[in-house]
C-alpha cells in the first residue's frame, strides 16, 4: 500500500541527497495515531544537516518499502546516534528487523494537500481532487493536523451530492472490492448509538435460508459495548481471509465475519478516527462511510436500520430524513437500491450489552426460547424491507416470510451451518461475577440513559472482557415496586465489577423511576 | 498555567472514581507536538478498568499540578505495568522526580469545544467565546486535532473584524502582559519571508540614542536560517528575565533581547505551529499574531516592514493592501497606531544569511564601515516611518534624523551600551569552513529564488550553527564574467559544508544568470 518508485531525478534534486543510513530500533510503542512515530537523539548530525525539527514528517526507507513518521527526539539514550526508534506502526509496515539499515530524508511533497487547501477555501472538489486526498491518507502521507483540517473544512461547507458521490467512489477505490458474480447481493447497516440491538446475525440467517446471498462483514467495538464481529466471536470464528470467506458464501448463501481483514475502504476508519475526536458528523461523511464499505463489499440491496432518539446517533426525525435523502441518492448513481427503515431510539433493543450477552439474545432469538421480543421483531422488519427492496418477495409479504423463516427453525439451521462454515459453532462464556441492580423506590420505568448504560458496560470489562455487560430485566413503561430486579452487571474480575458498580453508585440517573 | 482546582464533587462523579494510582517514569522522549504524550502497557489494568484506547487523552495528576497528555501504549518493556511513562513535556510540567507517583484520570471536557464546533458550522464568535478557545489551547488541553480544526475553520469562514479583535484581546491576555509607564513605546515588526533583512538592531539603537522607548523582544528561528534573537545572541546575551529586561530599558531606553522568557501571548506559537504545516496563513490569524504580542509588549506606535514578492510571505499588492487595512483596523480598537511599510522582496536585503553574517551587516551599517546600502537604507526608511507615526519628529523628516542619528555614531554608540547592559557586546564567530560560489557563465543576475537561498544557509548549519550561512557578493543586475564569485557558503564543519554544496549543485537555479 505504501510501495513507492524508487526516487525520480527530481526527487534527489529536490532533497538535496538521496538521504542518511541509520540502524533501525523497535521502541515497543503503539502511536494509536494515523502517523507512526520515528525518534531520533536530539543532538543527532542527519536532523541537524537535514534541518529536521521535532513536529516535522520525515520518509523512513527500507528496501523497496517506506513510511511517512512523525519526527519527536530522545533526551537521554531511548535511541542512540546512529539509531532511529520507531513506533509498532512503522516497523510493521516496513517490516523490519532490529538493527536493520533504514534510510531517511525529507518526504515528497503530498501533492493533494493543496486540493485540501482549496477546500478549506470553500472550492467544491470533483472525483479526481477527492482520489487524490483519498490516496494520500490511505498511503499514511496524511498527519493527523491534515486530516483534521480535511474533516473540518467538510463540515464548514458540506459536502454537496456530486462531493459524496466523488468521496464515495474515491474510498471505494482506495481498498479492496468484493465481486459476488451474483445479480442481488443483499446488505444491512445501522446507523447505531443505540446498545443491544444485535439484529444482524439473525437477519443473515434468515436471508441465507431463504437461498439469497448476503455476504456479512461487520467491525469490531471501538466505542461502544459490543460490535457485531464481538458479539459473533463468542459463537464462531470470524478472522477470516477473502478465500475463506468466499468458501462460506458458496457453500451456506451467507457469512458473518470481521471485515478487518478484508480490507474495504480503510479510508473510512482513518477519517472516523478524526470525527470522533472533533465530535463532528457530518450527513456527507457519514454517507460516505456507510456507502464505501457496503458497495465495496459488493452489495446491491441494502437496508439501512435507523435508530431516531435523544441519545441515539440519529437525534430528530428531520436529521434522519435529511440523511435517509442523501444515503438514497448517493447509492443511486452507483446502481445500488437503498431502503432507511427508522426506529424508536429511547432504549436498547434485546435485553444484552456486550459480546456474550448479545449473542444470548441472538440465540434466543434464533432457537424461538423466551426470545426478547424487540429483537425478533426488529430483525423481521429490517429483513422483510429487504427482501421486498431486492424484490424477492411481493411488497407487503417481507416481514411475515421472515418470521415464518424464524419460527419455522430454518434460520436457527442456516445460522449453525454458517458457524459450522466458519469453524465451528461455540457456547458464549460466562461471567464469573455478577451484581443485581435493584429498584430503590416503586414506581415505573419512564427513562433510560443509553450513553450511561453504555459505559457501565463497558466498565464492566466489555468488549475486551466478553462475558461482561448488563442484561437488562425491564423495559421502559414497566412497572415496578422496590426492590424489583432493574439489571444484572456482568463482569470477568471483582475488580471490574466493583468498578462499574462505583460508576452506578455515582450516577443513580442511568434509570429514570417515576414515582406512580 | 495548568493549575486547576482539586476535583469537585461533579468531577468525581463524572469520572466514576478519583482515578488510579501510576509510578512515574521519565521516557527522555520530546514530543515536540501541542500534546505531551503519555505511555502505559497495552494490557493495563486501569486502561482497561477506564476504558481508555489509544488516542485518548488522559489527565495526569501529581500533587496540585496537571496536564491533559495523549495515551499511547508500550507493546514491550519500555513501560511496566503500575508505571506511567511521560514525555519531557509533561514531566516538566508537573515537575516529577522519577518514580513519583502520580494520578491518572479521564480529563474533564474540554469546554469551549462546542464553541468551536460552533464557528466551524459557520457561527460568528464573540470575545468571551475566544477568551474560552485560546484559554483552553493555552492549557494544553487542545491536541493537534482540534488545534488544526480552529485554524481551518478560520481560514473556511475568514475572521470579521470583530472576531480579529476578540481572537488578539483573548490571545494577550492569555499571556503576561508587560507596561513601561511611558506614553510612548514604539516598536516593529516584520512580516517576513526575505533572508538577511536585519534591520532591528539598527532601528532599535536609532531611536534609543534619540532618547525614545523601544524595548524590543524578538524571536528564534523556526524555520528561517537566522531569528532576531540568533543574530543578536552572537552579539550580547538576548536570554534575560522580566526584571533585567526592565533594568536595561530603564538605563538604556531600548533592549534587544529573545521574548521566549517573557511568555508574551503564549497561543501565537502554539497556533502558528498549526498553521504552518497546513500551509494556512489567513489574513485573521496572522493580525491577531501580530499585534496580541506587540501589544502584550506595551507598544503604542508600531511599524509594519511588509516585503512583497513572489517569494515573500506577501506575495502581491492587493494582498499587501488587504492586510494593512487590517492590521490598521485591529490596532485602533486597541489604541494603537500602526504604520504598513512595504518594500521591495524580490532579493536578500544585506548581504549575510545567517546568525553572524548578519550581525557582521548589523555591524557594518552601526560603524559606517562599508555597509550594505540596502540595510541602512531600509533601517533609516523605517526608522523615520515609526519616529513619525509617534509624532516624535515633524512629518517628512524622520528618514533623515535617523541617518543623521546613525552616521553621527551615536547609534553606534547606544548600541554598545546597550548590548554591555544585557551582559557585555562580543564579536560574533568565525566559520571554519567556506566555498565561493562562482557564475557558470557571463551575464546579468536577473532573479534569485529567496526560499532555496534560506535552504541553502540551513543545510550549511544556520542558525543553530551560529557562525554558518551564504554571505553574498552581488546583488540583482549586476554584470558578471564567468567565474564571478556569486556568494560564499560559511559553515562550521566540514560535513554541512558539503552538504550545503550537494544540495547546490542539485539546483543551480538558485540564482538566475542571464547571458547578455
Amino acid at each position: 500500500m505504501n510501495a513507492q518508485p524508487t526516487p525520480s531525478p527530481t526527487d534527489v534534486l529536490q532533497n538535496g541527497a538521496t538521504g542518511h543510513h541509520l540502524k533501525a530500533r523497535k521502541l515497543g510503542l503503539i502511536a494509536g495515531s494515523a502517523e507512526p512515530i520515528a525518534v531520533m537523539p536530539q543532538d543527532c548530525a542527519v536532523c541537524r544537516a537535514e534541518g529536521l525539527t521535532a513536529r516535522t514528517s520525515i520518509l523512513v526507507e527500507a528496501g523497496d518499502r517506506n513510511v511517512v513518521a512523525r519526527l519527536m527526539r530522545s533526551s537521554n539514550d531511548l535511541v542512540f546516534e546512529g539509531e532511529i526508534g520507531l513506533s509498532d506502526e512503522a516497523w510493521t509496515r516496513l517490516g523490519l528487523c532490529e538493527g536493520q539499515p533504514v534510510n531517511v530524508r525529507h518526504p515528497q511533497p503530498v501533492p493533494s494537500l493543496s486540493t485540501l487547501r482549496k477546500r478549506v477555501y470553500g472550492n467544491r472538489l470533483g472525483q479526481a481532487d477527492f482520489a487524490s486526498i483519498v490516496s494520500d491518507l490511505v498511503a499514511g502521507r496524511y498527519s493527523d493536523v491534515h486530516l483534521a483540517s480535511f474533516v473540518t473544512a467538510c463540515s464548514a461547507f458540506p459536502l454537496d451530492l456530486d462531493e459524496m458521490t466523488g468521496l464515495t467512489r474515491a474510498m471505494i477505490s482506495a481498498g479492496k472490492t468484493l465481486s459476488w458474480h451474483r445479480p442481488i447481493v443483499v446488505d444491512k447497516h445501522s446507523v447505531g448509538g443505540l446498545p443491544g440491538n444485535r439484529t444482524t446475525p439473525i437477519i443473515v440467517s434468515i436471508v441465507a435460508a431463504l437461498g439469497f446471498v448476503m455476504p456479512k462483514t461487520s467491525s469490531r467495538a471501538i466505542t461502544s459495548p459490543a460490535g457485531t464481529a464481538d458479539t459473533m466471536e463468542t459463537l464462531a470464528p470470524v478472522d477470516l481471509d477473502v478465500e475463506q470467506i468466499r468458501n462460506v458464501v458458496a457453500r451456506q448463501n451467507g457469512c458473518l465475519v470481521w471485515g478487518g481483514a478484508v480490507d474495504l475502504s480503510p479510508a473510512d476508519d482513518i477519517i472516523i478516527g478524526v470525527e470522533r475526536i472533533l465530535d463532528l458528523d457530518s450527513a456527507g461523511q457519514l454517507v460516505a462511510s456507510i456507502l464505501s464499505k457496503k458497495i465495496a463489499a459488493g452489495a446491491t440491496h441494502l437496508v439501512i436500520d435507523m435508530p431516531v432518539g435523544p441519545t441515539a446517533k440519529v437525534r430528530t426525525a428531520r436529521a434522519a430524513e435529511e440523511l435517509s435523502y442523501w444515503l438514497e441518492a448517493v447509492a443511486a448513481s452507483f446502481g445500488v437500491k437503498i431502503r432507511v427503515l427508522q426506529g424508536p431510539g429511547d432504549q436498547p433493543i434485546g435485553r444484552g450489552i456486550g459480546p456474550a450477552l448479545e449473542a444470548r439474545d441472538v440465540l434466543a432469538v434464533l432457537q424461538q426460547r423466551d426470545p426478547p421480543a424487540d429483537l425478533a421483531d426488529r430483525a423481521c422488519d429490517l429483513t422483510g424491507a429487504l427482501l421486498e427492496l431486492a424484490e424477492l418477495t411481493p411488497q407487503g409479504s417481507g416481514a411475515k416470510l421472515a418470521r415464518n423463516t424464524l419460527e419455522s427453525g430454518q434460520a436457527w439451521t442456516k445460522f449453525q451451518a454458517i458457524c459450522e462454515a466458519q469453524g465451528g459453532l461455540r457456547e458464549p462464556p460466562m461471567s464469573s461475577h455478577r451484581q443485581i441492580i435493584f429498584a430503590p423506590h416503586a414506581g415505573w420505568l419512564r427513562s433510560i440513559d443509553n450513553r450511561s448504560l453504555a459505559k457501565l458496560a463497558k466498565l464492566a470489562g466489555a468488549p475486551a472482557a466478553k462475558a461482561a455487560g448488563v442484561e437488562l430485566h425491564c423495559r421502559l413503561g414497566d412497572a415496578m415496586e422496590c426492590g424489583t430486579a432493574i439489571c444484572t452487571v456482568h463482569a470477568e474480575s471483582r475488580g471490574e465489577l466493583d468498578y462499574a458498580m462505583q460508576f452506578y453508585a455515582d450516577n443513580g440517573a442511568i434509570f429514570g423511576i417515576k414515582e406512580p
